[in-house]
């Protein structure tokens, strides 16, 4: 079922429009918007291959003087007008303007007008993808956004065509470079997240406004468009809760190595059928911080490294792993998009893909075991106050752990609980919240195992 | 250029013959020649699916009647000829027969008699892929291997399109999951080379025979396939040398845990241009049994699983992992195959790929440290001697290891050396072999870093 309802790059046997370079003796004519970083790096690899099918005639930004690259052919029309790249004769335009609009208006306006499309654009594609899609085809024409998740890692294709076989049930991964740098630099040197983030961003890992890739939301919209790709579902980012990594403080990475695991900012889809019901479909999806095993091919993401893991029925876990940003591993995957377009002569994606499936449900709770950080004011009866708590949600109690040198005032120890459904625990969480001897929130995160 | 002169998947305009199954309201058919794990595994997945694009219409087998599964479809038409294949209106021939003839012969002929194929057979597409390449494409047909490599790990799809972009010039893996089977229950357990063969024949992981998995012949022959998807380069296996796992023994996974290493069979093929002639190609390759950190991924590769990874200029090196045998996965990468050829309305492969380029030098050699072992029956000067040899070949020793508990009359100890050609270190072992202390001959690993 999910082989055919995920968004396909089925093509018809209708005429295409566009001919392969070499059969047309014509090459695919690319027009880049947007000459950042990734539009840098994509018109670098477009030049630098004399006998490439693609060829790179327009390029469109704003202040298009400041950006204009003496190094590249002489032959590339520069603009700051997009509406050129629109009335060019084009065939396929890049979009890496990034945001929702004017992006989305724009690369409408590109289809409508008869060209296909590249984009690298994620909150553009985890709101529209669908719409888009449906769209292109309408024009005969295609939008590809391999790079939109995970840059250079070529894990939309490798879900959605080479896994196309098995029924995918679960999608989970590390899809945010710069919390995993910062959490893989407090695990590393003991460092606060605060002194993390400053450097993540002294060095260009992590933006002035950090809060889209902290909170979640960046890796938010790549897992919508992985669950729409591997799973069919087509859910929408808001069902989709997520929670800061601003949380985790260094006694956190303490705790977990006792525990042998490590904290990363792990985001999880993952479809079942609704109990008694099982035409009914269920996704439980989340992006948070969570304890995993150090032992894990997660942990083993250092630095702005990520990795997707794919979950079949048939062919069990498969993972996906390299660079997920950056000017050169995304344009890659700009370009490997062209190829999949020059090397189907333009021909529009056939064979109607089934409309993503809604699910019926979408909850953001995971039955695992859990690990419980509190910092208290020290004194007799806390650990029975909370046990006593938990015991009335029936939630069992797995481990304590203390390490010695907290003073009295502000204490830090933890509870490891049993596997238990996280609302019921959120439940808990929310009585204990009032009990008097809180010097900061409990910390609550899952604990998965591989 | 390495993108562009792979084995590619390329589409011409040209009119398609077949067309996707829910255009034209008919379905792919499809006949599956060969019906034993992976045969049964496919007709499974091809016939859970009443919606899907694919049908089922012949499997052909020898002594059918021991064969026929009551529970699938009765309108399957069972043969032993496999004509019957050939003269039917099946559109795609899945070929699960294995080794070169008959199963070569029967490709061409499916080719010829105007069917696409699908094949699991790494020997065939290594000894022949771009000849059949080649002829698919004349016959406006196409031919899928994607599991033929790595079984359910989408490696083919994933390097050839999802990396297209790239400048590819490593691959290397772990590709053989009984190899990498005897070995992790070696370095679990302590067991011998012989004791974990004999448990993964019992427990069905290696054959009776199971020289070519142990000796590398099967990983080389995935590796000379993943050679010319990724690095556009056609080798013959015979060129590339294959060192057997057979060699291993415990104590060696004991001297390697000393030097934080795993021991793996791995095969790596890299690419680079020969010194002062930029435009001839290298390709240094080899399937052998090496040292690898503990803390890399390829050790993160337990039991039968396998890896690939590719490592190119601008995206840096990209993972995939998973299962890479089994009825099952093997599969899932045959019915992947058949919806790519679904979707693609079987329009033949069109922009001609340039041929893969031929190496103008293959070598198995690499300039990486490397792990000697030698047993010998103990006496002075045995260190002196074997430290003199290495000097003549300017070779530097960086760390000797002694575990003590060995008998005088059979001492196991292991010396590492500094990073140097093989091939320097293999003359200077020419040399050490004539010495007269060996009990056994000296072992010599590469030790690969990541």
């Amino acid at each position: 079922m999910a082989a055919k309802s995920r968004l396909t790059k089925a093509r018809t046997a209708k005429a295409p429009a566009l001919r392969p370079a070499r059969d047309a003796g014509k090459k695919l004519k690319i027009g880049v918007a947007g000459f950042g970083t990734v539009g840098r790096s994509v018109a670098k690899l477009l030049c630098q291959e004399p006998d490439s099918p693609l060829l790179l005639t327009h390029i469109y930004n704003r202040n298009i003087q400041r950006k204009k690259d003496p190094s590249l052919p002489a032959s590339i029309r520069w603009t700051e007008k997009f509406e050129d790249l629109l009335s060019s004769d084009v065939d396929v335009v890049v979009e890496l303007i990034g945001g929702l609009e004017p992006a989305g208006a724009w690369v409408r306006r590109a289809l409508g007008a008869g060209k296909s499309v590249v984009t690298a654009n994620k909150l553009l594609i985890s709101e529209s993808g669908p719409e888009l899609a449906d769209l292109a085809r309408k024009m005969g024409r295609r939008i590809e956004f391999g790079a939109s998740v995970a840059g250079g890692i070529p894990a939309i294709i490798g879900i959605q065509e080479g896994l196309a076989g098995d029924r995918l049930y679960r999608i989970d991964g590390i899809l945010n470079g710069t919390c995993n740098y910062i959490l893989t630099r407090m695990e590393a040197s003991g460092t606060s997240f605060h002194s993390a983030l400053k450097e993540a961003q002294e060095l260009g890992f992590a933006e002035a406004d950090p809060s889209a890739d902290i909170d979640g939301l960046d890796a938010r919209a790549k897992l919508v468009i992985l669950a729409q790709a591997g799973l069919g579902l087509r859910v929408h980012s808001k069902q989709i809760p997520c929670r800061s990594i601003a949380m985790i403080a260094s006694v956190d990475f303490m705790y977990a190595r006792e525990l042998d695991c490590s904290i990363r900012q792990i985001s999880v889809a993952e479809k079942s059928v609704v109990q008694n019901s099982p035409r009914r479909v269920r996704l439980a999806a989340a992006v948070q911080p969570a304890l995993i095993p150090t032992a894990s091919l997660m942990a083993h993401a250092q630095g702005s490294q990520n990795i997707v893991t794919a979950t079949g029925e048939f062919s069990g876990r498969t993972v996906f792993s390299g660079y997920g940003a950056g000017g050169d591993p995304t344009a890659v995957a700009v370009v490997s998009d062209l190829y999949a377009i020059a090397r189907s002569a333009g021909a529009p994606p056939g064979a109607l893909p089934k409309t993503a499936e809604v699910p019926a449900e979408v909850s953001g709770g995971f039955t695992v075991p859990h690990y419980l950080r509190f910092v208290v004011k020290d004194r007799p009866g806390i650990v029975a106050a909370l046990a006593t708590i938990l015991a009335k949600y029936h939630i069992s109690i797995d481990a304590l752990l203390q390490k010695p040198g907290f003073p009295h005032s502000a204490l830090s120890f933890v509870m490891t609980l049993e596997s238990c459904d996280s609302a019921v625990i959120n439940q808990a969480l929310e009585e204990i919240a009032h009990l008097d001897f809180h010097v900061e929130p409990p910390l609550c995160l899952p604990i998965f195992s591989e």
